[in-house]
């Protein structure tokens, strides 16, 4: 089977970092994905500046960035206003996200599950007539930070709003990392069953208990084959607690060229990316490949 | 299915890191995994002191270790001198070495992989005869620093080998953490066709390219229960460039516990633990669990 990795560090990898990089300095990292075979890069969010002042770029590197055949680039958008300024920067897809919780879904975009719903309908709709490909994410698919557990009748609940927005894809994501491989097998199985065979699935895997890796090799055994990764595993969550990055796309470059699964990155080339983001941000981050290299050398 | 996860962290977790123990520390530190649940623990190793002098206090710890019903110890030895003095040192385990490739046995132990076979079946037979549990660990199981790729073909020898050895238990080691779950599959099954049901088989993983949870769950599903750990994901190998740390006892206690599967070991107190060994080692270990912290919280 093969992998289709979306590369999520100008947006989730960038979001929650002190350091804010140049809009030249995410064009060079965008660069640096498509060097490394990303097909699908989501390169900022279309949210309020004062809240997320790491992407208050998101109009002018849109602008900014050169365009490849091939390449799709996505917007992460909550409301109307960050629909119209994606649609404006022409960008390929329009990632919509819904929180499966009240109070997280309050932090993270001022409203209620089944509001942040309605709304995810309108964008979709929108979006889909402006010829945009849509994917709905459901943050905190797998537990919230505030409220715990999120059950599986919650999810589900959630999932057919979220089908019936239309959506031309649908993301589960593990926002604060805490799923297991028998979590994403179980709430990959319901997806399928709610939003049938039509309606590809997506996983977005954060690594902050170590899990993440596994929870990708479940994920591929039930059959989702795209997969968000973010380089150097850089990221987090502003409005989420002791939230870590997405887990690192060149962890799963590795992981899925041993397995005989083709991905498309190229592993040095990830590597080399996640070096230079290091040290642009100026921290070490959360790769495994860039600290141990790739076996055999 | 239960998990049994031994515990490394007084011997593989110490053995690389520039600060050494006191012998009263590592007292304190076997103490803390028995309180957190860990009914194996390799303590220490029988080697050379001047080749390993952050063990050289082995003798020392297995006189002032406290004893528990129902804890055993193991300690590693790679000759007689070592399996004379483990003996001498009542350990409960004898853990004998075995590397699959030349270059690295020679390095790790100063002989080819034929003569440590030779050498590891009259340490089983004469600690067995001691009434010790006898374990045979095979080194880079699954890829070599020095020669690369390891053959299904090297290994099945060196299996075959070790197995007429007559040892209690065969553990396969990912040394340098190369593995992927298509080869811990694998490789278990070649293990379980050469060595029949009667052997039980364990899994040495470190997380150098953070695949060892998923590894340990690729375990699990191939039938094999028992793994090896280390608080906080300390450790490495003196004699394998890069090599990073076992697993850390409380990721894998983490992983378990959300999936099902008891282990027997307290994530609050094997959490605690790996922050102590931090501060005892002034630095911060691997553990994704320290960092994080338990979900539901």
């Amino acid at each position: 089977m093969n992998i289709e990795i979306v590369e999520m560090s100008p947006r989730d990898g960038l979001q929650n970092e002190k350091a804010v990089l140049s809009t030249e300095d995410k064009v060079e990292l965008v660069g640096r994905a498509v060097r490394a075979g990303a097909k699908r890069i989501e390169v900022t969010s279309f949210v309020n500046p004062a809240r997320v002042p790491q992407l208050a770029d998101a109009d002018a590197l849109m602008a900014a960035l050169p365009r490849h055949d091939g390449v799709r680039y996505a917007g992460l958008v909550i409301n109307e206003r960050g629909l119209d300024r994606a649609l404006e920067g022409k960008v390929d897809e329009v990632d919509v996200v819904v929180v499966a919780t009240d109070t997280f879904c309050g932090r993270n975009q001022g409203m209620t599950t089944e509001q942040a719903c309605e709304t995810a309908a309108r964008l979709v709709a929108a979006a889909r007539q402006a010829g945009k490909f849509t994917t709905v994410t459901i943050g905190a698919s797998f537990g919230c930070p505030f409220e715990g557990e999120v059950s599986l009748d919650r999810l589900g609940e959630v999932l057919r709003r979220v089908h019936a927005t239309g959506a031309d894809e649908i993301a589960l994501a593990d926002t604060i990392g805490v799923a297991v491989p028998t979590d994403v097998t179980e709430r990959l199985t319901l997806a399928r069953d709610i939003v049938g065979g039509d309606t590809p699935l997506r996983l977005h895997l954060h690594d902050t208990r170590n899990t993440a890796v596994a929870n990708a090799v479940a994920a591929v055994h039930s059959g989702v084959a795209v997969l968000d990764a973010s380089i150097g595993g850089a990221g987090g969550c502003p409005f989420a607690p002791a939230a870590t990055g997405n887990v690192a796309t060149e962890d799963l470059a590795y992981l899925f060229a041993r397995m005989g699964h083709a991905t498309g990155i190229d592993l040095a080339e990830t590597i080399s990316a996640a070096v230079w983001l290091e040290e642009r941000l100026g921290k070490k981050l959360p790769s495994a490949l860039a600290r141990a290299g790739a076996f055999p050398a």
